[in-house]
């Protein structure tokens, strides 16, 4: 069932027309469709099922609707990381981070009030390359006295040289292990759940 | 059960705790609920069955849990427009818009993939005071020949003059009547959903 529905999502995703300029690649439709969000985080949460978490976090945008998925299924809240302070959101807390694809340096920031302290935290996104955005979110953590309880993700790239990922421990669906924009070619393959 | 629901809605958004700086309210741990958002979805679901409609859209942050919910009752796909240009949804159309409740001027952008010309879209929000950036998604619906199907809100805020607003077409669940921060001081009625 979980490994039909991802090779169609593989079978997608290697859709040429996909290719953005800079190797990116565009999702946003895939990501648009509420059915296609509720089976992955049903796949997802079947990852987490019996692990202690309290809540499951994000960071703005593209991740909401695979956190709010998943997070339905394990009966838990969403906690939303911005990529700025909102006057909505209260005091809050930021910290920089490093894009780890880009080293470019970028600021998350959350709520004071969204998080309890020691929360046990299932981190959810769309899109991991090197993990510079998790690993941002994980650092945020430690500012709450909050543990990572996991992470899982839609896509990973597999571009990313071994010491150059920022992080180790997570679930992915699919691993695209290339994208050449100038020979418009995709890869994908069902990610690491299907192989641990 | 629907008037139910939301009366209990507005007596949490009664908490005297929720008064943010600026007369603001804080509503993310709400919306951080998948299944409160999944009632509300459904409610403002009701509202536009029977309505052509090919697509739910709204402007990130907040309203997307909320839109998600809408267009997986109604069986449609999420547009979702961004404050930014980002890299991953390609070539965009950009417009800026006037905040009404502000005067100050924002920009929102959308990937021209994203949506077919001639669209009926219906736009769904968490949140709206003199309609702005509602008004906004209206205008970038203009720049791809598409036609608004409606508009639903969770909660409007009432503490807006008739000829400030900038729209009168939509539908909310909830109005707040006052958020008084010196007297610490919110009322929240049941919206325009139960009395049209």
């Amino acid at each position: 069932m979980a490994l039909s529905f991802v090779k169609r999502l593989c079978v997608q995703l290697e859709q040429t027309d996909r290719i953005l300029p800079g190797g990116y690649l565009y999702m946003s439709d895939l990501l648009g469709l509420p059915s296609l969000m509720e089976q992955a985080g049903k796949i997802i949460a079947t990852a987490f099922y019996g692990s202690e978490i309290d809540v499951v976090m994000t960071v703005e945008t593209k991740g909401i609707p695979l956190a709010y998925a998943t997070a339905a299924q394990l009966g838990l809240p969403v906690v939303l990381v911005r990529r700025d302070h909102q006057v909505t959101e209260g005091s809050a807390v930021s910290i920089n981070y490093v894009s780890g694809s880009h080293k470019s340096i970028h600021t998350m920031s959350l709520s004071r009030r969204a998080l309890k302290e020691k929360s046990r935290v299932l981190i959810v996104d769309d899109f991991m390359k090197a993990g510079g955005t998790v690993r941002g979110m994980v650092d945020l953590l430690g500012e709450f006295n909050a543990e990572v309880a996991g992470v899982g993700v839609l896509v990973e790239s597999g571009a990313v040289e071994t010491e150059e990922r920022l992080l180790h421990d997570y679930v992915s669906l699919v691993k695209l292990s290339e994208v050449d924009s100038k020979e418009r070619r995709i890869s994908a393959h069902p990610g690491n759940y299907f192989s641990s």
